[in-house]
Formats: C-alpha cells, sequence, structure tokens
C-alpha cells in the first residue's frame, strides 16, 4: 500500500515502485504491463492516479503505449549500462583550479561549427524565441523612457511579484520583499558566495559540481571541501557531518534539485537532514534551484528553502534554462543577508537591466510560461533518453551512465584508461565539444568521466557527433 | 597669436583666451563684445573659427546672443562664489566604509517623491527613449532566436566594432578583439579591480572619487589610498609619485576626463605624465572613461590609453550616462589583462545580455548617436550652469562651487560648521536627495561638501529643491 506519510505526489509513488518492478528484471522488456484498472486495484488509488502514474513513467521512458494493446515495457538499450558509483572526493579543503578549462570551453561552445555537447545550455529550439521576442518589442514600446531608466535593486517589482506567485509551487512562501534580481543566476551566486564568506574561507560542495562554481570559488580564493555524492540522491549527508566535523566550513553550496553534472534529485527528508546539519553549526546554505523548474515528469520538487525558518538559505534561480539564457534574468531571496547582498549587488553590476526583466515577467505573468514548461520538461525528457540510447550504442562496453530524472545532462563513466582531457581535445579537433570530467572537481578527480549537454533536439548532427566520440573512446580505452 | 603647438582645436584656443577676459573682468558681465568679425581679425583666424569659438563661449555659459545685437557677456551668479581649493587627503592607505550610506541614497532616489539630486544620472528627458526602444522592439524582432541565447564573453561583436570605430575619436585606436562587453561600467571597473588585486592590496584612487569605486575597493577587501585633486587639472601628480615611493600601489584608479564629484579634466601632459609615473613602477591604471562623452563644449578629450604602449591600462566606457542606465551595456578594453578580464567575467555574470547590446550598437552605428551626443551635451552644460547660479543665489555666501567642463554633476563646499551628513538627513525628511561629502572618501572626509547631480533638465521642482537645501545650510551654519 501507498502509505500518505511519504511527501510525493501519490501516482509518482505508484510510478516508483513500477519502475522498481522494472528494474529489478520482474517486468522485462517487451512485456505487457497490467491494465490501467488493474494496476489500480494493485495499488490501492483511483483510475485517475493509475493514469498519471503510466504516464510519468512513459515520460521517464521505461514504458510506451501500443494502440489498442496497452502499455509494455520499453526495449531499454541503456539498461545495458550501469549508473556511476557514489563519487568518493579526496578529502582535503583546496585551492581550485579549473579557470582555463573553462574559457576554452565557452569558446569552443561560440564556434557554430561544433557540435556543442559541452556548456550546459537549452537549445535555441526549446525556448520560446517567437513569443519571447514578441513581448520584449511590445515591452520596448509601452515602458518608454521607464525601459532605458534604472531599475535599482532589488530590482524589478512584477518580476518579483511573478515569482513570490509562484513560490508556492517549490513549497515555500517568498514575499516580493525578500527578493534581489541579478544579472542571471551567475550573478545570484557570486554576490551569496561573498556575502557570506572571505578569502581564504572553506565552501562545501558537491562532488561532482558544475565547474562554474568552482571557478566562482577559486577567483574568490576560497578553498572548496568536496563531499560525496550518490547518482540519484545528491549529497552524501554522513560524508557532510563528517567534512563539517573536520573543517571549519563557512557556507555549504548545494543544488539538490537536479544536480549538475549528477542529475541527482535529494530525497525531501535528506534535504531536511541537511538543514539540520548546517543548523547545527550555524552555516549559511547557498541553495541553487536553477534546474528545479526541470523535472521530466511529475511535480517540481520543493526547495531546502521550504523547511528554512532562520533565514539561513540563500535560494538562487532563475530563467537562463528555461526561457531565456540571453536574457541574464536571475534572482536571489538571500534570507538573514539581504542587505549584504543587496549592497554587494551595486557594487557588482549597480543594477539589473530593465527591460530583460519586464520582458520575462510579462511571459511568466501572461505569455504561457507554465504551458511552455511543460512542453519543455516533456522536450528535455524525451532528448536525454534519447541521447543515452545512443551513447550505449556508440561507446564501448564497461561504461556508466547516470539516469536524471530532471535536467538536461548526462554524466558518462569512461573505461579507467581514458583520459576525458585528452578525449576533449581530439574530440574538438573533430568539431564535437565536450565537457571533462577534471572541470567538475576541485582537485581535479574524475580524470575518466565526461559531461554530455542534452539540451538540443535530436539530430543526425548529434547523432554523428556521439558516433565520433564513440569511436575515439574505443580508440583510447 | 594662436600657436598650432597648441593641441586643442583652434576654436577653443580663441574661446579660451576670451574666457579670460571675461573671469578677469576685461570684459565685464552685460558688456558688448567684439563681432564676429572683429573678433576673427583680432585673433587672426577664419570668421568661421570665430564663431566656433562664440557657440563654445555660449555653451560654456559665458555670453549670450541678443537678436540683432551680437553677442554680450551674461551676467554670472556664480562668479561671486569661488571654487575649492585643491584636496588634501590624509595619507594612510584606508579600508572603506561607505556601503550604508550609498545603500540609503539609491534607495531614496527610487522613491518618485524625492527630488533626485542625490545620484548621479541623467535624468529620462535626456535620453533617446523613443528611438532607443523603436530600435529594441525592431532588434528583439529581427534577432529572433539568436536574442534569447546566450552571448558569452567577449560580447556582441557589432558593438566591439561600434567601439572600435569610435576609439578613434578618443584619440586611441581599439581593436574590436580587444573589447569585452559588460553589465555597465560597474562591472567593468569590479573586473578590472579583481583582476589586478588581491585583498589586502593597495589601489590609488582620486580624492575625492566616485563612492560606487570606493565601495568596490570596501567589499574586495582593498585598500585606498588617496590621491589629492585639484578641481580642474585632476590627480596632482607629485602627490601620486610620493604616494608611490610610500606605499607599494597594486593599481591606480582615475577618471581623467571629468571625475566624479569634481569634473576635472586632466591636461594631456598629465594623462602622459601619469602614465609613464605608473609605468616606472610597473602598476596597472584603471582609466575610468565614463564621462569622457560628456564634454560641454569643444572636441571630446583624449584617453590615457591612447598612448599606452604596454597594455597597462585598462579602459572602462560604457552607455548608461549617455543613452540609457537601464540597459546596463559597458564594455572594457582590458590591455594586457584581457585573458583574466575575461575568465572574471564568467565568473561573475556568466555573459552580458544580448539584446540590450545588439539595441546599442544599432543606436551607434545607425540610430543619430552622434547628434543626440551633440544635443545632450548642450543640455548638460546648460543644466550645470543653471543649477550653479541657483545655488550662489540660495546658498548662504562663503560657499564654494565647482567649474566642470564636462559630466553633469557639482561639488559643493559649504560653511565649516555644516555637516553634510546632517543636511542629508534634514533634506530628505523635505524630501530632497543629495550626496554627503564624506561618501567621496575612504577616510569620511569632507564633511562639509555636498554633490549634486545636474542630469535633470530644469524644473520649479528643482527650483524649490535648491530652495529648500539654501534654507537648510543657512539653518545649519
Amino acid at each position: 500500500m501507498i502509505t500518505s506519510a511519504d511527501s510525493s505526489a501519490l501516482y509518482e509513488q505508484v510510478a516508483d515502485r513500477i519502475e522498481k518492478l522494472i528494474r529489478t528484471g520482474t517486468l522485462r522488456a517487451g512485456e505487457r504491463i497490467p491494465s490501467v484498472r488493474r494496476a489500480s486495484a494493485q495499488h490501492g488509488v483511483s483510475m485517475t492516479t493509475a493514469i498519471q502514474a503510466y504516464l510519468a513513467l512513459e515520460n521517464r521512458g521505461l514504458i510506451e503505449a501500443r494502440p489498442r494493446s496497452g502499455y509494455y515495457v520499453r526495449a531499454l538499450i541503456r539498461d545495458r549500462v550501469p549508473e556511476p558509483l557514489e563519487t568518493r572526493p579526496r578529502h582535503a579543503a583546496r585551492l581550485v583550479g579549473v579557470g582555463r578549462l573553462l574559457s576554452r570551453l565557452f569558446d569552443a561552445d561560440r564556434n557554430p561549427e561544433v557540435v556543442p555537447l559541452g556548456a550546459a545550455y537549452p537549445g535555441a529550439e526549446n525556448l520560446p524565441s517567437v513569443k519571447l521576442s514578441r513581448i520584449m518589442a511590445s515591452v520596448a514600446r509601452s515602458a518608454g523612457s521607464r525601459g532605458v531608466c534604472y531599475d535599482m535593486p532589488p530590482g524589478s517589482e512584477h518580476l518579483r511579484r511573478q515569482l513570490a506567485r509562484r513560490s508556492l509551487d517549490w513549497g515555500t512562501q517568498l514575499s516580493p520583499d525578500e527578493i534581489i534580481t541579478t544579472c542571471g543566476a551567475t550573478e545570484a551566486l557570486t554576490l551569496c558566495l561573498r556575502a557570506v564568506t572571505k578569502p581564504g574561507d572553506i565552501v562545501a560542495v558537491e562532488s561532482p559540481t558544475y565547474f562554474g562554481v568552482l571557478h566562482q570559488i577559486e577567483e574568490l580564493r576560497l578553498k572548496a571541501v568536496e563531499i560525496p555524492m550518490h547518482p540519484r540522491d545528491g549529497m552524501q549527508l554522513d560524508a557532510l557531518e563528517s567534512a563539517l566535523k573536520k573543517h571549519r566550513v563557512a557556507a555549504c553550496l548545494a543544488v539538490p534539485n537536479f544536480s549538475n553534472p549528477l542529475g541527482s534529485l535529494m530525497p525531501d527528508e535528506n534535504k531536511q537532514r541537511m538543514l539540520e546539519l548546517l543548523a547545527k553549526r550555524d552555516i549559511p546554505l547557498i541553495e541553487d534551484d536553477i534546474n528545479g523548474p526541470l523535472c521530466h515528469a511529475g511535480f517540481r520538487p520543493r526547495v531546502v528553502h521550504s523547511w528554512d525558518q532562520e533565514g539561513r538559505v540563500m535560494l538562487c534561480g532563475g530563467f537562463s534554462k528555461t526561457i531565456a539564457p540571453g536574457y541574464r534574468v536571475g534572482w536571489v531571496a538571500p534570507g538573514r543577508y539581504y542587505e549584504k547582498v543587496k549592497a554587494l549587488k551595486l557594487t557588482n553590476t549597480l543594477a539589473t537591466p530593465t527591460l530583460p526583466q519586464l520582458a520575462v515577467a510579462e511571459f511568466v505573468a501572461n505569455g504561457g510560461y507554465d504551458h511552455h514548461l511543460r512542453s519543455l520538461r516533456r522536450n528535455l525528457g524525451e532528448q536525454v533518453a534519447r541521447m543515452s540510447e545512443a551513447i550505449a550504442d556508440a561507446f564501448p562496453k564497461g561504461i556508466k551512465i547516470t539516469r536524471p530524472q530532471g535536467g538536461f545532462v548526462l554524466w558518462v563513466e569512461l573505461p579507467k584508461k581514458v583520459s576525458a582531457l585528452e578525449l576533449h581535445e581530439l574530440a574538438l579537433a573533430e568539431k564535437v565539444s565536450i565537457a571533462p570530467g577534471p572541470m567538475f572537481s576541485a582537485s581535479l578527480q574524475f580524470e575518466n568521466f565526461i559531461r554530455i549537454n542534452c539540451g538540443h533536439p535530436w539530430s543526425s548532427r548529434i547523432e554523428g557527433a556521439i558516433g565520433t566520440l564513440g569511436r575515439l573512446v574505443q580508440r583510447l580505452g
């Protein structure tokens, strides 16, 4: 039976159970699964819930509907390929050195001749360009002189109100006055780090983690202590606890919802425990929720911020992964560090551009943001599934691939002998960009891992690129 | 005779000589000055040059045309009021503490009920809102998906090409590849400071200087050593030289063209000597040229960068003071620190918003930027002249006012007894915002100085505000 103590949606719990049946081999590829009516009885849920569960399983790429015949377990090529194990970063706090790799990566992705599987951004085809451009044009005209003038921090009230309204969906309740808009989530993270640390301080981060964060830590002269990750559940809290005992940690920066590069989703009870662990030592949490809206199926996950009573969580987000990277509209709800973050914002960029904020606010309020999110989630889920199957096909045996339930990146473990940095060089020579594993570690670990961006719709060009990568991995292995 | 060795324009040299006649009392208020024909003969220049000289003098607020009667010396109320003396900052390098004042100032200026004489920005009436909004609307539509996508550093090539073309007007010659676009000049300055200093380092700054820079220095945990300023010629180079001997200075940050708050313009020979002084000790110069385009009359002044052969000058600029503060489009040509600045840009805001860059580039290329600049310069010159006369009228005897030849701020020395911070409080209570002197000093000097923003067109509302200030100064004095 499904218990109501579990906080995720009922249908998701049903889907989770069926997924387990598939993953453990109780239900095999090609087999017909029970009818909706039967599933409803089996799991003690309504017909509607059973249908929702099947749709979720379909979105996860686990089952497929066949006309007039019911639902079947898909032949999952990627099930030949296991997930990576939990990570085991080295324990020392370290100065970071990923800057040069990062600059090269973005340079490569600027080149239109290169297949961009390196940087993590959604392809233009997945963005609401036409509608948003129309809104921008209309906002520019109607805002008149207000559009060319400063919108000083905390930034556009219209946008902050939209964010506050939507925060209910994340399980929390922000007021517009708690939010400061920023030039993308990148600025939000920088401001948070600067607000709660000073040079030489130690920051606890996920391992692997987004190289942009490592680069920020590097350039702010901070040190990173890397916390092991479970590929599905995210940060390992026992490991976090012992790191907090061992090091004087000034802040913890985490991506509980669909981490980058693992795509892990922290279970709600882990989120609560993480917050307790940090509270005990009065450590602020910088919660990067940029991928929160990008669940492939089911409900959008809750933010750790929703359990925070003390203003300890600095919640960061933005619209670069969902509607418009080029608008550079991000935001932060910095809790008790509000005044400090606001002052830093003034020194960093003075104000966030006025019109992009207004256009985003208008799109969120009246432009069909929810409709867009639904199709984006579906597309990204499909692209991730498609890409993992293609990788499983093209790469040699022995590799491992993550199973992200949100976001749009895959983390691939290559045979031990393969150097990801060497692969990166060779691939670039053949006009394919990937992100090599060492970029995701302060200690340049993950030598035989790569991250693959699945933000672009599937195409023969991408298929060719994956073929190229497979051939190169084979050669290096 | 006018000699051609002098590098300023011929007509300016004529205007300078006539200004001298006026200032020394050779020509008195109300007197008719020689006809254009006669002036042409007197100074050995063409009629055209003589006319240009008279227009320049008119722009400087020194003479006025009377219909069918010729040019007359204006009754300059402000000639009752002297300029402030050279500044004498304390000599120690200091940690800075202006953050709180600054946040309050911007909060006040956000309030539409407050007369905004505090923050330094041009009023909306002086900005090309209609034309720019039309361009933004058209760019948003025509850019399509390119407009919503990242434009990764170094940023828009279209914009960088426009800047490179215009750099000839500043006496220098940038290539598009040397430029990185930023979220306003504020980000450019932050990135430069971060690129060439580490916490604890000493930065030489003008005294008084723009509080935003002091706040950046404060938040980056740097120390400021304050160099005395001449109210017209800017940084005192003997003082700079001895400061460089005394302190290990990591960088020098200066606003050679129309400094803030003094409005001083460094003579070309001083610019060269400053560069030599810094070169001798291999110190980078962060040259803030945000006000460079805002000369009230005559040619736009040269940048120090134009004499730099070693990539030592990091030239910063932007469009916030000329066309659109709210677009947040700035730029930096960081010389030999290019790669470092580009890497920092990635960690700070990742990319500059795409559409605002494209709109600004289009306005500069085809939107009548030069035409706009001409009328802006004239307007700002007039507003500054008008404001100084009003202050001279309304304030008690014994005050001093600067004579800026560019930009749009005035620096006013009040009687010794008057506390600018107290005045700031009292004025705010009466809904008038000003910037108190201590904000412009790392050591909170200039207790009896205020800065007045003249960016807004003259109005009875501003006139009333100046009256209020005058009354309050009288009360406090």
